[in-house]
């Protein structure tokens, strides 16, 4: 197996670990526990049928290996880990500290979460831990250590998966000890008191605090809650959860120094409790699952994001799928099927953007639990299913992309700044509209560029934006009082930049910027808002480009720039929507409206046109295009979404059939080419 | 007045009873206490005005019977019991266990049931009590039998009507002693633990228990509870339920073992906490409240589905309608007044199919609490009112109708399967699509026989099914292993079996039965599935037929049947929607998919046309017509629920006028006829 | 300054005050605490600039003036008090109450109130304290006891602004404590728990009280509650809120008996807690608090109603706007801006109805806090903003309307009657229709009027009504027992009144009155109703009148009384809408639906004609037109609320411009004319 290089922050230096699989990873959730010994040999037989490299064990099997306090059944577990190593077959061995064992929940209730009106969480579900629960650390890490010093040398151990989805149903708790927990990160932020009475505004409703023990997680109290407070707690949540997951991968790199360590984000999940930043940099491998909502007709775009997010988050490291799904899920109103080629379509744009290794949740459909509807990649019916049948395809697939593994993704033209704490500070307190959604605009920028097949980089504000042509910053509500600057700088030597509406908003304790909108961005756009003009639901203006828009206006003044659109219609008539200053070799815009697509589309092709950005490769619209590069060599992903066929401009090998492209490739809709590029 | 046969459970041998009333029952509850005593006189005449024959007495008088713990006041009971003998009227007497006093429930809070995030009930309501507390057994189990001691031999009484109800408010409790009872009631079904393990699957998410002590109710937990143990718990609270009806029922069959024994059941309130299946052998006279919703333009085809419903539980015994309406109730968010002749309409539906008791909540309309706008027999307007003047008629009505009482209706030739358990099953946990409701399909399929006069049994799966020519599986989502064989000999025999989609798919533990959708019924069917395709909201495809389908589609591969019908549009056009396997002389069809009327009905008339099952009698659409035989006698019911004259071919003695029809029957817009016919 | 007379009801006689400011008070909440004492002087410099007179000071300042239990700081507060007064801007200082400190919430968690599931209001609201919490009333005295001794003779001072929307979060306590002091309550109430029982009706499901101990509030019961228990639930409330206020005020009254004292209702916050019936007669300044709903297309009308609500309060003493907004809020879903001119018309409309203050909450846009969205004075983007430009413009207007200042609106010819009670009764139980809302009938008529030009005085029922043409009253649901006969006589002399559905229904008890609807006002109207007919959502029918109708039908027996109006369509075809009934020189009309707009208007055209009611002046329709008269001057509001320009017939001097209108005015659309009349 090819190795790759961590710099995960816990490792003294860069580190080189051996990947888990030859070529890409591929394979699920595994959880024998569900079914009996006499089905493991078929398990493993399909299992190498369909191509499976991987299998991610004992995700919620502490309760059968420690089948009571300090008693322990590893019988099991020996088993099946021996057989997967007979099969070939690698394991990402689970820490299973995500469904604590009945016993520790009823010997010690406190463990679990609370929520804001006082309510413990009852058994029967999974993460139902805090994060600050000192009981539950301790016996977490017990059973860490136990599975790590008998595991840590099987050879089927090719990495280890820390615990499951930490923060997903444990994502906020409002326990006493969650409050002295908070108390502590408090007075560590702020050193004293008269700090944060200052930077949440407490006079506000008359909250001055007097000292740190007084404050309290925001609980159920018939109002709003302080904006400062709220977004403090969920970075509080985001710290706890993630020094959850530290204080068990530092037990498994003390154990096991040589084995890489990962934990499955769900980077999509928002609000999600994590910031995903600050977690991407404890891993040795980021990982991430993604579910499609199958009533979203434009799921294909949202994965794209959530692909390319994760991307924006490796910094160099590899990443892959952890989960997703063969077909439908269970926890959704109408758990729609996948669509013909659906799977295979999702499993390879992932791998177009980076990922280098695709699972599912899981393995074998459950026939019981809460999921027993989830879908799998062998369902209920078993190998004599059109589901199991794609599933080899898949499998055969990636192992004819195996040279794709460890490549990278080539560097876009575009950056779209994306964060996390931007999402908090969003949904932290009462705002000017409900109908401004954190990730609408982002996902729709994003979606118009990749249409044109344009590629596009999503990045934390912090990342290092030299040599981005463009630089697309998107309702980014919260930023620091340093992005201006850089943006100014960056512009000025010849990019481009957009900004849109409720950017630059708040600065990091979530206090308004005053002296006009959008506080932060008032110089670098050249223009000032003195007042918002929310729309109502439904309601819609004209532009004089003929388009239409909805969610925003607002009474832009553009005394340093020029406007380049207007509202039409409306009691709004004549107020700016579009301007845009000129700055060195670049220039600025400003998007004060949410367009519809054809306009934000006419928007972007306008920056892009400035910038001269071009699509990757010359390409019929609809048609996904994405190449990973690796040393002398290069690979073309083409992933046609749209019910028609569509072509694009390349030449060379077809990865997948072998045959050549000379020129235009001829891309059947459903269907994807990867063509290995003569350049 | 005439007797009748019962056989409870606790009846060492069928028992002969006196029925309540000379010919049909007709009355209400009476709840006399709400009014000064000088107007009881006036109710008594107006009763008697009215042809009241019966009315349900003390339903709510406990705290003014047993004023302090143990302290008794007798006096005003005693009087209108002798008031009401007086005036000719029986007696339905009540224990009074519905409503405890608000001096024990201040005394004992611990009675009152809790929900599943902990908090107990108030104060303020009704059946605030848990069936599963051992202090409220004591206390209603001692009024019971002060009651029973004081009127077990009063003239007026002429049944018991145990509490009010049950189930209704009290449905679900989560207390500790209710998981204590719920522990024992697990202990005794599964006897060790690893087979409630197994049965439940509980290693998913690592729920293994390793002592009954360790399962607890399925609390609030953020995520959906395991299947298994959803179900059980609804099975267990339907047996706490139905045991404290049981222990109520034993003291007064003790003390009193002449007099016939019933409680109220509420047949359609789903997802109702008590198993009526059960619940139905317990009894010496099956009643049932029933009220329709005003929203619903077919109420009087759900209204025919709960009567029906309830003749299927009865096995030989009478039934009657313990409470309906006469006009508004005070509980939907508008409540809709009933139409001309609808109460009257809604009366003869129950008594057509079997009702020998038609009885209303409540006499007089009562001016203050929390029902003080639920319609009566007697409106706040008092006796000069529309209202009372259609009870008055009603009441002349019923007693022209005397000679039915105590006939059986004429068994139907199709049987149509519904369980509670189906229900409680397709309700625990997380399904395909929130779009499959348990009662729709089979109230679909019983709407449209009836609109084509064609009589039908509801009947519990386990019921004998000898003798149907058409049995009618619709969405029977748990089944037990041995109905899938018996449908195969009947349909050898020459039956014919229709099973409908989400059918036989779990097992009675409510895990999916695996091979192959659906898995009981595949061999039966001659087909098998490997993936359902949930249609979305409002997503509907077009068939071959001509007819258009929604909700649901599957990948049905008909290996071993005949392909009726497919889908035509879509994305899955092309897929078999019904299938028909030939079976020795009869057939197996499935239909997989939930069309709109106008296809059901095609579906349905091909089966009925294959099973040679033709209308009661010759008769036009719309008209609802029922048979009741008696010996040597019977009685056709003909109903009008459309806006214009309807015909049927039937000859006899019209009951309610006393005309002969001859062979033609017209029954005008609204209106029901009776006729006793010539056979 | 001008003074005014007092006669609150703790006042031995009437008192003369001093009125706040010179003319009509201009002002704000001030919040200098949010903000660095750097600030304050140009806080002041362009509250000068604006013309503010005044600003309400200390709100929220509890936790900043009482550091911790008995700790004092007063220098921040001394000091902007003197600044204020070196600024000539007079202060309202507020006992700050409202948000009582952390530190008095963290060492007495038993004063925040308690819902009705036993959660307890956690800290980081406003208003989290209990009324009925002896511990709260200590603390909150000693602080305004303080608060007196020190400022009570402050030269800034003009008014003592009592806590703040007392009611508003801390409507409902469930507490034990709060159980406590209902039960008192309910002792006073009832003396004897036998007339308790009889009042709710408490037979209903069995609550029969043997002693006032037994008595809770209506905590979570799974059912509805009592009506009688809920309705004076609802009164105890008010009366404990309002008992709080007089505690508050007899500490002020007691240390500054020459400084007057209000505190900030919400009059059209419904249902609110609060009684303001009652609790208008305790101030000395009736002052209220009007936001308007951005989604309401008609919220200048419901601004209308309001304020005249708010006159028919005040009982000959003065009223003032307390708190509106310059532009959008925080708190709804999609917080619109004002239209251009929209914040001068909606001021300008509470100055037509008598209100001699116009204050905003607040003056600075805060930064941060639960409201840092909510619009002020002056906005984030500060004085070089629109907002702030109108804001100067709204004060000189108001500066030129000084001499308004003092006079009255003309009595109106029209009274519509208008009940808190009503309000709770029709909250407080199931109804027959949820479509029925209690403020859309009110609400409707009033604007019917003010379309047509005509004024209209909102009363309560209680109110003096001679002298009135026509008398209103709309969906009355509750009335005592001697409304009716007040009503009678009145017609009786000449006045036409017109009563509509749902008025006279129940007693003061919550208790329906028997014997036919509308039980109150069977012998005014000359008719009477069996019946309810309640229409469906999204339902409605034709009237022989050409109009249309929704929401309600009833079965109107119009045995005394002429039918004007029937229904022509659906299945109650036929029944009476309209009726009329002569008695001695008036009418009684009845009004038995819900008429279109429309429709509405003909009804009322109909009663006006025949009461001779004609417009405040003769003007187009859509123009507001109200009178304000003093000793030997009046002056004519015209208020221009459509798209077009409108006149309206008045001679005299314009009081914003100086010029003379002769016979016609011209309001442009949007605009505002206030004529100084010669008459």
């Amino acid at each position: 197996m090819n190795d790759f290089s961590s710099h995960a922050a816990d490792l003294p230096a860069p580190t080189r670990f051996g990947w888990i699989a030859d070529g890409i990873a591929f394979g699920a959730d595994y959880n024998p526990e569900q079914w009996p010994e006499e089905l493991w040999p078929e398990d493993i037989a399909l299992m190498q049928l369909a191509g499976v490299t991987s299998v991610s064990l004992g995700i919620f099997s502490w309760g059968l290996l420690e089948t009571a306090d300090g008693v322990w059944d590893w019988g099991w577990l020996d088993r099946i880990m021996d057989l997967l190593h007979a099969g070939g077959i690698g394991v990402n061995l689970a820490t299973p500290t995500a469904a604590p064992p009945i016993w520790l929940l009823r010997a010690h209730p406190e463990i679990a979460t609370v929520d804001a009106d006082g309510h413990r969480t009852a058994q029967g579900g999974r993460l139902a831990w805090s994060p600050s629960s000192a009981v539950f650390r301790r016996y977490a890490l017990r059973v860490v250590r136990a599975v790590a010093e008998r595991y840590g040398s099987h050879p089927a151990l090719r990495m280890w998966h820390v615990s499951n989805e930490i923060g997903n149903e444990n994502g906020r708790c409002y326990s006493e000890e969650t409050g002295a927990a908070f108390r502590v990160w408090l007075a560590e932020r702020f050193g004293d008191v008269s700090r944060l009475n200052a930077a949440w505004g407490t006079a506000f409703w008359g909250h001055h605090y007097t000292s740190f023990d007084q404050v309290e997680p925001p609980r159920g109290a018939r109002t709003g809650h302080n904006p400062g407070l709220l977004l403090d707690f969920e970075r509080f949540t985001s710290d706890a959860l993630i020094a959850h997951y530290r204080a068990e991968r530092d037990e498994l790199r003390r154990i096991t120094p040589g084995i890489p360590i990962t934990t499955n984000f769900m980077v999509m999940n928002t609000p999600g409790a994590t910031d995903h930043e600050v977690w991407a940099r404890e891993v040795d491998i980021v990982a991430n699952d993604h579910y499609t909502i199958g009533a979203d007709p434009f799921r294909h775009s949202e994965l794209a994001f959530s692909a390319d997010r994760v991307r924006g988050l490796v910094d160099g490291r590899p990443w892959m799928l952890m989960e997703h799904s063969t077909a439908a899920v269970n926890w959704q109103g109408v758990n729609r099927a996948k669509s013909a080629g659906e799977m295979a379509r999702d499993s390879l744009a992932h791998v177009a953007r980076g990922s280098d290794g695709i699972l599912f949740f899981q393995w074998r459909a459950s026939s019981a639990g809460a999921e027993q509807y989830h879908s799998a990649m062998l369902p209920h019916a078993g190998a004599d299913s059109t589901i199991f049948r794609d599933v080899e395809r898949l499998g055969a697939t990636l192992k004819a992309l195996a040279p794709v593994r460890g490549t990278r993704v080539e560097k876009a033209r575009v950056a779209l700044l994306f964060d996390h704490d931007m999402v908090a500070a969003l949904r932290s307190g009462r705002k000017p509209s409900d109908l401004v959604d954190p990730m609408d605009m982002p996902i729709a920028v994003h979606r118009a560029l990749t249409l044109r097949g344009v590629a596009v980089d999503v990045l934390p504000s912090s990342a290092d934006l030299d040599g981005y042509a463009v630089v697309i910053v998107p309702t980014l509500y919260l930023v620091d009082d340093a992005l201006p600057a850089r943006l100014e700088r960056l512009a000025h030597d010849g990019a481009h930049v957009l900004v849109t509406y409720l950017s630059g908003i708040v600065d990091p304790e979530n206090r308004v910027r005053t002296g006009g909108y959008p506080g932060a961005f008032r110089d670098l756009l050249g223009i000032r808002v003195d007042e918002f003009f929310p729309l109502m639901p439904g309601e819609s203006v004209t532009l004089d480009t003929g388009h239409s828009a909805s969610v925003w206006l607002e009474n832009v003044d553009a005394h340093d720039a020029e406007v380049r659109a207007r509202a039409t219609s409306g009691e709004r008539a004549g107020v700016p929507v579009f301007t845009r200053r000129t700055i060195g070799r670049g220039t600025a815009s400003y998007l004060a409206t949410r367009p519809d697509p054809e306009g934000l589309d006419a928007v972007l092709a306008e920056v892009l046109a400035a910038a001269g950005v071009v699509p990757v490769v010359a390409s019929e619209p609809g048609l996904d295009v994405v190449r990973r590069v690796g040393e002398g060599r290069s690979y073309l992903f083409l992933i046609n979404h749209t019910d028609a066929e569509r072509t694009a401009s390349a030449s060379g090998r077809d990865l997948l059939t072998g045959e050549r492209h000379d020129g235009t490739v001829r891309v059947a809709s459903g269907a994807v080419v990867v063509v290995e590029e003569e350049r």
